[in-house]
């Protein structure tokens, strides 16, 4: 029989905060403030975001010591600003843009939903964010955490088996009393063979109306969901048919 | 002058929570159950407290890895049970008992004062308890926690300065944006020579009535308060002067 979940770890950008709208609005407002015109700033997210990837690779190949995301995420930054025609950014905004990964907004469904699953379940991002960056996000965004985990306690990025290790072994927890919760199909991968379970729960506008990845789950997770209250309801109701089957 | 407190760390045992009085509710309601009488479970609690410092100082010197508190407090009791006439108690037993570190009862004025000062700063504990101890207790509790620093992260034991460093470099904080928050003395000059603020708030029956340290502050400190509630008044009086005085 397949262990009863315990704890819940939460991908987080994408999966509980819509980065691309708050990137974008981000770096609008600094436009605003400084003059800039003519920014596709909803490209610019997205340009952004896709250096998320190669710049993690550098750490994951043993290219530089693993470092938190700010550092990748501003050396992303000077990458891609001269395509946008904004070479001349200071040092002081390029950092003040870097740490808008720190406020980013929460789907509409996720602050009720993690409330409610934190009624039952330990709660905790498994993200490639460092702590800072989850602390204060969290802080802003009022996601109700448990613990921070993820990528800083285990010194590695996702989907290397050590983050998805670490966090369950942080909870004091053997894997199969872990459920990991992602809108990705290759984190759930990732967790499940580390013996995590896994959910997928779809969000379909993370890259835009265009969207054409990850609108389904691709393989056999233990939970899909609609969304995070659709996931405490669907969470809750396995529990309530394991009581029923140790009480009969 | 002094930069402003972003984020306070709390010491756990002793200062959130009565651990005297739960253990020996704890050792009570096990020997209930399995009929034991005779038992002085106040005296078994200062017994098993006692064997805290040296069980740690084997890690602190280098005489073996970084265990968790699950490891050396299941040491520090199973070198206690004979004095107790416990030498019986079964495996299964002793590894319920070492649980009860995660059944401590808060002082009274400990979760409304935390969530008080969670409005304004980021809270978590700054415990020698690992990150599974920290969450569980958290739970049952009530303590409203921002994250679980600590021990686990620096794979290092309090009073070493690597857990004070390693918990504000967590949050991205230089050390004096940082307060650490403890009823014990040692604690805080530990922190304060890391570079961190210091609020002492005294615990005057953490050992029982007949208590003999830590009565007072011995050292100048940067805030002292009589309770959680008072720290938060006092925390929230010393920022809103902050603002006069930048304004004035």
């Amino acid at each position: 029989m397949t262990p009863q979940v315990q704890a819940l770890l939460f991908d987080v950008f994408g999966t509980c905060v819509d980065w691309r709208s708050s990137i974008a609005r981000e770096g609008e407002a600094l436009g605003s403030k400084l003059g800039i015109i003519g920014v596709d700033w909803l490209a610019f997210a997205d340009a952004w975001r896709d250096q998320y990837q190669p710049q993690m690779a550098t750490v994951r190949g043993g290219e530089r010591p693993w470092v938190t995301l700010d550092v990748l995420h501003r050396a992303g930054l000077d990458a891609i600003l001269p395509a946008f025609g904004l070479d001349e950014l200071s040092p002081a905004d390029r950092h003040e843009l870097t740490l808008a990964w720190r406020r980013l907004d929460p789907w509409p469904d996720v602050v009720e939903g993690l409330t409610l699953m934190k009624r039952r379940f330990v709660i905790a991002p498994n993200s490639n964010g460092h702590i800072a960056l989850m602390v204060n996000l969290a802080k802003r965004a009022g996601l109700p955490w448990d613990a921070i985990l993820g990528a800083e306690i285990a010194h590695a990025y996702k989907p290397q088996p050590e983050v998805y290790l670490r966090s369950a072994e942080a909870l004091g927890l053997a894997p199969a009393e872990v459920m990991m919760v992602a809108a990705h199909n290759g984190d759930l991968v990732a967790a499940a063979s580390c013996g995590l379970q896994t959910a997928f729960v779809p969000r379909p506008t993370e890259h835009g109306p265009g969207q054409t990845s990850d609108l389904e789950p691709e393989h056999d997770f233990d939970l899909v969901a609609r969304d995070f209250l659709d996931l405490a309801a669907r969470l809750s109701e396995s529990r309530s048919r394991e009581v029923v089957s140790r009480e009969s």
